[in-house]
């Protein structure tokens, strides 16, 4: 009997997002093959989107898999549910209602498809590939233009009674709080952890302190990125934006860790390029609303994986998931 | 080979409060065959409180379990850990640091005993024997003197890295908010929808209306109970403390659900004997924080063990837990 060798088996993992979509073949080390991207809005049909994806996949899957060495496809993409494998209701994609995309994927690919939310697969990801390899008990926080996570307990991935657990981004930190530009909800995580609210925050901040470097730039200019750069400057103003930020932030892990009692929390996304700025508050914040019972246990950690790669990674993660 | 009957295995559950534990002989349909109880603060060394419980279960077991009938030993006991068998810094009880409880209670029955939290066991108790009968996503909310919860995911209860996960009532509700009398800490659920939080509102409310029957009673009668005679009877700032402790408690239940995406959220304890005034506002607060794809999926769902017996019923589950 011939023995597999695991380290030489495939998985293609395929991040969808609302512009693009990122598509690679991962090997079991989490060392991408080959990778490449199509434009995810110039589909307006889910069936000429699958189509197109199997037109620039077919020649990579030829060139690096022998046969069966391709263990299956996994798929990050917004709203998808784990358990049936459709994407519901996706705010930010052409495919309205509810698509069975897994259902199509293996119909034209030939092979089982696994999906979850871009945040469950970036979970996967860090603890097959990254920073939380070993762990059973984690939360990964994605802090990018929205605030998205995956809860991993007792070595799972949290997926709840109807798949959607870990919508920690829509827990509200502020009851009666700013009101979230695009669910309506006031005061939730999202609203001042990503970028999008940190600009928010710059700009209500720089208006109260005419002084503020932040007050150089013009409005439509002000970004995360732009309130770091002023914050390295020095300037006053931009570090208690981030401090803020931490503090919220803070607020809201401390809760997640009195639920799942976890032993890391993984931060990942444009956020945290802000560094100490970010950190410190957010730890302090953690830290000083935790009941004592869970202070100085839980670790602050940022991912390891390249942030190019990982939406790739997490998603090929799914085929090997336990 | 003769089969085990199931039905007629027993197990013997202890609940252990700060002032009374309550024991009981508890068969596999739920049924307590016999029980009875003993001052848990009468006993300063923790070894004479297990003498004592030997020399009253001892006739028990004797009477009800023959040979291999007695699977063993559940106990639900404050700040106890699942992993370790330890009651760890328990407030309430006189035995201080890290007490090997489980140990002791196995050298001196010699049956294995396994622990965890009262508001753990009584989520396995009603998964086993009440109203979350196949169920595998649920949290059980504790409402009484204090705010304890139980999360179940997946079918097994979640004890996180350090086995201590699940502490909602201590969550933080309303950052910045009522100083919790014990912790510390500010604005966390357990000071608001806890019974000692309601006679709090109460006070603070019945300050600002003159009129309302809750000023017939003095300071220190003012309890959870009394709110609830004098809602019962009309009056309008009585019915408005439980609509305000409906909402507190609503606010958190959306971020519960937005976590773990339960299938039902079930209520116990002596504030949920205010029945609708309650439950009405903590549902309509608990689904305008919902994420739409999460709303009106999750039940909420008032407890089916008698109050009385729960503890035991629930601690005598965790013997039987897969």
């Amino acid at each position: 009997m011939a023995l597999v060798d695991l380290s030489q088996q495939v998985a293609l993992g395929i991040d969808i997002g609302g512009t693009n979509t990122k598509f690679g073949l991962v090997n079991h080390r989490g060392q991408i093959l080959e990778k490449g991207s199509l434009k995810t809005d110039d589909f307006p049909l889910v069936e000429d989107f699958i189509d197109a994806l199997y037109e620039n996949l077919a020649p990579l899957i030829a060139r690096h898999c022998d046969e069966g060495k391709l263990d299956g496809i996994g798929v990050g993409a917004p709203n998808a549910n784990y358990y049936t494998g459709t994407i519901e209701q996706a705010p930010n994609l052409n495919w309205k209602g509810i698509v069975p995309f897994a259902e199509l994927m293996t119909k034209k690919f030939g092979i089982r498809c696994k999906m979850t939310n871009d945040a469950n697969a970036a979970a996967l990801g860090e603890m097959m590939f990254g920073a939380a390899r070993g762990m059973k008990d984690f939360i990964m926080m994605t802090l990018g233009t929205g605030v998205g996570s995956g809860i991993v307990t007792g070595g799972n991935l949290l997926y709840g009674h109807d798949g959607f657990a870990g919508e920690l981004g829509h827990t509200i930190v502020k009851p009666g709080g700013r009101k979230h530009w695009s669910t309506g909800s006031e005061g939730s995580l999202e609203a001042y952890a990503s970028a999008t609210g940190i600009a928010i925050t710059a700009k209500k901040m720089r208006a109260e302190f005419p002084d503020s470097m932040l007050n150089t730039y013009p409005e439509e200019a002000i970004s995360s990125k732009v309130v770091y750069e002023c914050a390295i400057a020095g300037d006053a103003t931009a570090i208690e934006v981030f401090r803020y930020t931490g503090q919220k932030l803070g607020e809201a892990l401390a809760n997640f860790v009195m639920f799942s009692s976890p032993e890391a929390i993984l931060l990942f996304g444009g956020v945290i390029k802000a560094g100490d700025f970010i950190l410190k508050p957010t730890k302090l914040h953690m830290e000083r609303n935790l009941l004592p019972i869970f202070r100085n246990k839980v670790s602050l950690v940022f991912s390891e994986l390249n942030e190019a790669d990982a939406a790739i990674l997490g998603a090929s993660a799914l085929v090997w998931e336990k």
